[in-house]
């Protein structure tokens, strides 16, 4: 291997420790650890792992919640040549089973306070995080063994893409993760300074990749086990983080949470530093005007360690989703893998140093993704005539109705700017004679908005063979993560019939 | 070759291509390139470079001053797998026949107008960087024809470091320069808004590091053919530039030719964004107060593709160097490799994927320079108790006098505090007794100075051990580029005997 070019995750911790042995790391609870004090545990888990037989490539399983042991674990790993995984340990007894299964890890690291379903499938690879993790920790040596690892080799998995009902694994490298951080570190103002509060699970990229991005570039990363507004809110304030992983109605949630009975703010989140929202908002934290606040956002999937494309930095315009990220290529294409001219829709397929190193265990699969030397999103997008990307709706979800293409995200869009309309999703139903048609739930604000009213309303703004054929009313749509569960919409509602699997 | 992962300047070419179609890529002279016209000139570079021969791994080499020809060129040996040289135009005949028999190019594109030395060496692989250059584009295809390169491979040569008095061509491949430049990006705030005037020479890494970043985030690069004050200040103007290759003495020339007779300043230069120098610099651009004008420094090399450690960003603090890369280990070694403690001075070595990739067919010495694993970067530091870094001077510049090391940066800062020394050189030179000792080459400011002054502030400063024993007064220090010429003046002053080799 050539070692002058090696960067590893497990490098970073040994020149952290040398560059900021007096920085603070991570913040546990009452624990803190600074870049020399994470180094030594990512020393002791790496040659506890070892002794417990982890070698390159084997996998590591962590069942818990949001916690600085994610952390220490996966540079220990990385020092290792192995791989960390951590999973939903809130998933029941039959899901843990299957990625235990499939994964097949030498050692799984679990949180026996979080319910039944881990003691249910518990067997010898398993180590509460507590009392017993403490104690294996302690019997190692903080010793730097110094194994020399290809950064080329994966050292994180994160379940994702149940494209047929069963989760894959996706396997990122030391080399994707960290082109990765610094593009992160680019257009999100990410330095020594940068505090960052893990509100969000690490079994997701969304918080992963900023947990990543700070240790990368040397801030401080601060570890909540969940959301608990009020929780948060202390942390904020003892930690005076910059920047933590909130969205949409967490906001709110926090400035409910933070608004005393006089009226005022119970913690100073003033060192916060976030994209504008409500007045209330706004007034408790400091709304981020520059470069690196403004009009943020992008396009993203586990599979590209984070993010494809970015709207910050002067990278966005016309484009809903920006441009790509400077370590990736990427292109439209149809269904033979050829670039489709700007304006016209197809697969969104990507090249460069981010991209994974396919899933763990599925070869059939990965040779799909990867077909013709390009990363298949399995995402479909359109180039605007400036050279950015919009984001239209997963490909898997495209209808097909009377030999035209309707991409659900269009005819969602078109629905919620009616008025009456709080939100709408849009599945595909089977028909005899178009093969599908278009079939909109809607959650309505106007208790007397009729399904004509629906369907003039987006009649008026899209062509007509997109117009739903269907409305139903719901109270609330089913949802998974940030968007709607369209599995279950179309248990649900019909849903089904569609072109393209 | 693992194309799914694959980036190269190239790759970053056609992605800006489709991002950018609208974006100035280059402006040079009257010529203004959109992203688009840039893939286009470096597909006909690549197509008419191939048809004269060239292939992976072989060498074109650019003899001419600072222009966009040299970033086509770049681009178009990108695509085809091969290297490109922009060297010094103006050395000698003797010179560039080194340059010509040690590198052995396939190509040479030059300008014929930059005297007789290029005209004497000139054979059948010489073409003339203006009709004829123009003519061989012409007659080529701008087709991409897509060739797969190995980002690993090197793509840029750029001959530095005359260690045995001849220069070597350090190599870079795609994959260090792409790191690099968003390491540069990220401590910079480079993005599409950024325009870059290329206001120095082009085959030394100071300005080249920036004319590839701009191009690698979208910005735009300006060329201008050397540093003409005025001309620098109507192009500041004229493309609203944000940055340029500027240093010391310049800043001074630049407000001089921009003050007109009135006082007031003849060219609006507000674009410019630049760190503070005098009152009258101040008022005629914007000086940089935001976290990435602050502060900004570092070490660097071309051997690591520019910059090693960085002081803006939080980066910086008690060592004057700052702390490593974002995509960089650093170690301070003794002899023998092995890491020495915090405050001792030792050799800086270097890990990490902006490594050069060797010096171009020098077999023997690429094996001492990355011995170990690590890239030894021929310059002495320290690490401070912050984990910071103080680059000391060149290990080969190290004087040995009765037993101890003596730094002659160390020295020269020690001098520079006397307020009658302008500035002040320290080399070695031959004694019996000591082996070496210390001499000071001063410039004085104040002409009573005496020979015991400048002794006795030193030996109040510093270890007596160091102080100078000779003193010798001279009106200006040669200089090589940014320091001074220490060859020169070991020549002049009887230096010589240095320990290491």
């Amino acid at each position: 291997m050539d070692t002058v070019h090696r960067l590893t995750l497990g490098d970073l911790a040994r020149e952290h420790r040398r560059s900021r042995p007096g920085g603070t790391a991570a913040v546990d609870g009452d624990e803190r650890l600074s870049y020399v004090d994470l180094d030594d545990r990512a020393n002791r888990v790496a040659n506890a792992l070892a002794a417990a037989g982890v070698g390159t490539g084997d996998r590591v399983l962590w069942l818990g919640q949001t916690s600085a042991r994610v952390l220490e674990l996966l540079l220990g790993c990385a020092k290792l040549g192995a791989v960390l995984c951590p999973a939903n340990a809130r998933q029941s007894a039959d899901e843990l089973r299957f990625v235990l299964g499939d994964l097949d890890p030498r050692v799984v690291v679990w949180q026996s306070a979080l319910g039944d379903a881990a003691r249910e499938v518990r067997d010898a690879r398993f180590i509460e995080a507590g009392d017993e993790y403490r104690a294996w920790l302690d019997a190692a040596s903080p010793t730097d063994d110094e194994r020399s690892v290809d950064p080329g080799l994966p050292v994180l998995a994160l379940y994702t893409a149940a494209f047929d009902g069963r989760p894959n694994a996706a396997l990122l490298s030391h080399t994707a993760l960290l082109a990765h951080s610094v593009s992160i570190g680019w257009i999100r103002q990410i330095e020594p300074g940068f505090t960052y509060l893990n509100s969000g699970p690490l079994f997701h990229v969304g918080t992963m990749m900023f947990c990543l991005a700070t240790f990368h570039l040397g801030g401080t990363n601060v570890f909540t086990p969940g959301f608990v507004p009020a929780e948060v809110c202390r942390l904020i304030e003892r930690e005076r983080c910059t920047s933590a992983f909130l969205y949409g109605p967490m906001l709110d949630q926090l400035v409910e949470a933070n608004t005393g009975e006089d009226g005022k703010a119970r913690r100073d989140l003033s060192s916060l530093h976030f994209s504008a929202g409500s007045d209330a908002w706004n007034a408790m934290i400091t709304v981020d005007e520059s470069p690196w606040g403004r009009a943020l956002g992008g396009y993203g999937q586990s599979e590209v360690a984070g993010m494809l494309t970015f709207t910050g930095l002067g990278l966005g315009a016309l484009g809903s989703h920006g441009r790509p990220s400077p370590f990736a290529q990427v292109r439209i294409v149809d269904a033979g893998g050829a670039e489709v001219p700007a304006g016209e829709v197809g697969e969104m397929v990507a090249r460069g140093p981010i991209m994974f190193s396919g899933y763990w265990n599925r070869a059939e699969l990965n040779a799909a993704k990867q077909a013709g030397g390009w990363h298949h999103t399995g995402d479909l997008a359109r180039r605007e005539s400036d050279g950015t990307i919009t984001f239209i709706g997963p490909k898997l979800r495209m209808i097909k109705s009377g030999g035209e293409n309707v991409y659900p995200a269009e005819v969602e869009r078109a629905l919620t700017t009616h008025p009456g309309i709080k939100e709408a999703a849009v599945i595909g139903v089977p028909d005899e004679r178009w093969g599908q048609t278009v079939k909109a739930v809607v959650v309505a604000s106007d208790p007397s908005l009729t399904a004509e009213d629906v369907v003039a309303h987006v009649r008026e703004r899209i062509a007509s063979y997109k117009k739903p054929s269907h409305v139903v009313f719901t109270g609330a749509l089913p949802r998974r993560g940030f968007t709607p569960d369209y599995d279950a919409l179309d248990e649900a509602h019909g849903g089904g019939g569609y072109p393209i699997v």
